[in-house]
């Protein structure tokens, strides 16, 4: 699933380039080709207050009937909010399709950064010759790294399925929320795959990986994730496989942003089971962790069950509070919902490292259960947010 | 409104005594006895999972036919998720009772403090005659002191109506959330008011302070807030003049805790109008005041208006962003969805004092509107949250 092995998807090219929009001298600008029309499938924001390219994208998805050659994104500001929002995606679109001989609405539009701001459309059309003359098969990681902002590190992920190759790139660290697909995320395949085959493909992959994350719980306003399918490997794997392994990439890549959430020391998974139904689970784990009391216990290395219990309680999903069992670090900490007989000298040192799992257990007839992945909360998440701007 | 002229109700006694339950030697019980039985009203925590004490309180306030005389409270300890936690809140106020010459659903008990560690009722039965002792009519900030946790500050209001006195003690800083009644407060009153005048003034009260205020949208599971009429003036108010005076009071207290926020600097005032309802600038109001990305740029002086409108979005309110107005410190920071020509060097320096204003207005036809408080989000609350228990 890592990057050792990659393979990446033919038919493909990346470039990346700086253009002035962030304020160091670091990439800004990446351009995805597809050297013939992809299939494409996307889901973008379901804030109120959609940036301009994710608007230009819903259009030119439509327009294309998902068939896409090109994605053009930049990092640094958001395009949203301002003035010229849908004019900056629609001209920038528009330059980069004239330039690469394609339709304008065969290209994906992406913006992540400040919102607010208004973004110059010539910086990007200025730099949109270099782009051109970067664009390269091998180019890939310089994309990933050009979308990103206050990320620490790249994300990437990679997988075959059938002889057809996967390619993931993401970005995000702060303002991710699970309630959608969150932050920017882009995935390029040389499977051979419909419209509606990926479409359905994404819906599933989505469910089991961005909607299963949390940072903050804030939802940005230009969240997209979209996948393009070229077909040149003509391979054309079943659709399930194609499927499940669409959600590895995708899962990889969401716990990637967690891994790199502003501020996080550690990575926490949560297990829910035995919950009323697969939903409610849910709640559940998205009450726990989006808790700021659970998240900064983390942090300390506290294993304070009580505000596990307390968030869980919550969630606004009934259960009985004395069918709940918890574990931290695979120890039980609680048992029907009272303290279980364990040594906090011992957890707490298991709870130091980088790693924390918890699972919350309620016994009975209760089918549904649940993953979900977050992050703990500290004092550095403060920092970066108070000052991001200045 | 504040402590200033301050005239305590009659009828009431109060004392506050330590009985080891905190590790530090500080009051952690608190008792208030009226001389007769008064009107009780209370609301409680709507978390799953609820503490011994709220379970008691409720049962008792029906077995008393909303007629009780005593508050017994204890900090240092939630009696929550314990084998013990309703017989320690069974056995304490029962014991308390006999010592005070009451029948026990007389007596409403609470407590705050850390969740899931067996609370010894031994330490507040072999306290009770030290409370005995100890009681006063002019005790009411010993008792106000005695059930702080993480506070660092008392927090009380007083008020007088048609010549009836009201006096309130809150506590709370952190796990506050608007969706109820919040953390612990108490209000005795001399007014006349019967059981069922006194809940109808209480619910238009709560929906008026503590259901608009936000820490860290945690919700705790021994929130209550009672109110105690004895009738010891003589004095009936009109119903409407009281509930208004009781909504100051509870408003002053529910503020009291936000500037007492963990880890706050500063208070912030969010209004809404234009929204479509008053239940849509509720919402809208809660998503701003819940958003970490908001309260940390507060917390930087940075007037980011964009995660004002982007935390708006999120509220699940449908409204066009191109008619959103917002002001900061009164002044126009986005006008119609769009950065407002304004100073940011200026802004910037009024948002370094101690108190912060967002008006987020909605052009249109819509009437609906809200006031609500929160405070930001400092490196501070981190440091509070994750070494609570250690």
């Amino acid at each position: 699933m890592s990057g050792n092995g990659t393979k990446l998807p033919l038919g493909f090219r990346y470039a990346a380039t700086y253009g002035g929009i962030r304020k160091v001298a670091k990439d800004d600008l990446a351009l995805i080709v597809s050297d013939t029309p992809a299939s494409a499938a996307a889901v973008f924001t379901r804030n109120r207050v959609v940036a301009g390219p994710v608007t230009v994208a819903l259009r030119n998805l439509a327009a294309s009937r998902s068939r896409m050659s090109a994605i053009l994104v930049n990092a640094g500001n958001a395009n949203c909010a301002t003035a010229t929002a849908e004019r900056v995606a629609i001209e920038s679109s528009r330059a980069a399709a004239n330039m690469l001989g394609i339709a304008p609405h065969q290209v994906l539009p992406a913006s992540t950064g400040v919102i607010g701001v208004e973004l110059d459309v010539r910086l990007i059309v200025n730099a949109l010759p270099l782009l051109r003359a970067a664009l390269s098969p091998v180019s890939f990681d310089a994309a990933a790294d050009a979308i990103l902002t206050t990320d620490t590190r790249a994300k990437t992920a990679f997988a075959t399925v059938k002889g057809a190759a996967i390619a993931g790139m993401a970005k995000g660290s702060g303002m991710i929320h699970p309630r959608m697909a969150t932050t920017l995320a882009f995935v390029l395949t040389d499977a051979v795959a419909p419209p509606s085959a990926l479409r359905a493909a994404l819906k599933h992959a989505i469910e089991r990986s961005f909607n299963r994350i949390s940072v903050d719980g804030d939802t940005s306003t230009n969240d997209t994730v979209a996948v393009f399918a070229n077909g040149a490997s003509k391979v054309t794997p079943p659709a399930q496989a194609f499927a499940e392994v669409l959600a590895e990439v995708l899962g990889s890549l969401a716990r990637q942003i967690v891994r790199d959430g502003e501020g996080a020391r550690k990575f926490i998974t949560i297990d829910v089971s035995g919950a009323p139904s697969d939903s409610a689970a849910e709640k559940i784990a998205r009450s726990i962790a989006n808790s700021p009391l659970v998240k900064t216990a983390i942090a300390g290395s506290d294993p304070n069950w009580g505000r596990i219990l307390s968030a869980a309680g919550n969630a606004g999903v009934a259960f009985d509070p004395r069918k709940a069992d918890i574990d931290m670090q695979d120890l039980p900490v609680c048992r029907g919902g009272l303290a279980a007989d364990f040594s906090e000298e011992m957890l707490k040192k298991k709870l130091d490292g980088p790693e924390c799992s918890i699972r919350f257990m309620l016994r009975g007839r209760g089918r549904g259960k649940t993953r979900f992945w977050t992050c703990d909360f500290t004092e550095e998440y403060i920092r970066i947010n108070a000052s991001y701007r200045t």
